[in-house]
């Protein structure tokens, strides 16, 4: 059997990520392929207990390197107790947020270094996605759409500054990485967005095929 | 203003450390010592959130990984809140338990590579105890004691062959900084056991005075 693919969905405040969750496991499904998603910090019983505590805004005084450790920490058991399971099982695994994220959130935005993060990387996550959707929107954009959805948890707080760092951190990780990423302009009406995304779907499945063949 | 000390106490299950710390803290007070004391996991809100999940039966496949982060992810935390702050007003800390703890239970307990555990203890808790009292007891003995205590956490369930792996990897790194390491016989009825931490703790304060003048 062949192994399943990992595909995260990365992105700032109010890029539209659920919207594209649903379109893509739709996109997936209609492809025939048996699909899991997960979220994080959490998908698991140990990591919404994680997510609680991270997204709390009872902790305003978590400090920086807390916050990264207990992402990883997350990661690490989301990894071994259901991701590599499911890739292991030919399911493929479409990830709300992966490491990306620990590198835009954590190393962009709160100034833990990268050298840090992918040694993180390296052993607590053990494996990257295969392809990477980065939605991305200006942070005037996002925020005023994130705006909307009710009270914001602890790191939606976080100044304008904070998230430009997370966008340009994303967006540097995407340039040095074309392989896997693919950029969405996710200022577009959602009904553009989707379809790019679609389109994406589409291409990578349709590689999938072709190097199985 | 000096600044404070920080000394850890350390040791397998029942091996004595509340006991340990109760005469401890009594000696230093008696020598004019401002002292706090921590616990780990634990010692600040975030970190006795975390000691809840790291303890609780209920998440018994946490992984090593898991478990090793979110053992720094409450001491980075401890650090920084309570630890850096007291050694800085020039208050000693007493910590039951820190890094080496992580060394022998998430490294010679689970096996997790002790480069890993050093990346860590440099970057996450950034400090080193002045002096750490290490309480040696076989485990056999530390288990009949243990088992006294009432329902047993996630980890005082581990196989006496963890214990034998906790205890190597304490006595090793003892061995390794003499300097830093009291081994403690802690065998002996308690009142001998708090005699020798009384004579230890004697020259350690007395050394630091020397040392001052």
């Amino acid at each position: 059997m062949a192994r399943g693919r990992l595909i995260s969905i990365e992105g700032g405040e109010g890029a539209g990520k659920s919207s594209v969750m649903t379109a893509l496991l739709d996109a997936l499904r209609e492809a025939g392929i048996d699909v899991v998603r997960t979220r994080e910090p959490g998908g698991t019983p140990l990591g919404e207990a994680l997510r609680h505590l991270l997204l709390d805004a009872d902790h305003p005084d978590l400090c920086a390197e807390s916050e990264l450790l207990m992402m990883f920490a997350s990661r690490a058991q989301l990894v071994r107790e259901v991701v590599q399971p499911a890739l292991d099982a030919g399911r493929w695994v479409v990830a709300d947020r992966f490491t990306d994220a620990s590198f835009a959130y954590q190393g962009g935005g709160r100034g833990q270094p990268s050298g840090r993060i992918a040694d993180l990387e390296r052993w607590a996550a053990g494996i990257r996605p295969d392809l990477t959707l980065l939605l991305d929107v200006p942070v005037a954009v996002g925020m005023e759409r994130a705006r909307g959805r009710g009270p914001s948890d602890r790191i939606e707080t976080e100044s304008d500054s904070f998230f430009e760092r997370v966008r340009t951190a994303y967006r540097e990780r995407a340039a040095a990485d074309p392989q896997r990423f693919r950029v969405i302009d996710a200022s577009q009406p959602l009904e553009a967005v989707i379809a790019d995304v679609r389109r994406v779907i589409a291409d990578f499945v349709a590689a999938q095929s072709a190097g199985k063949a």
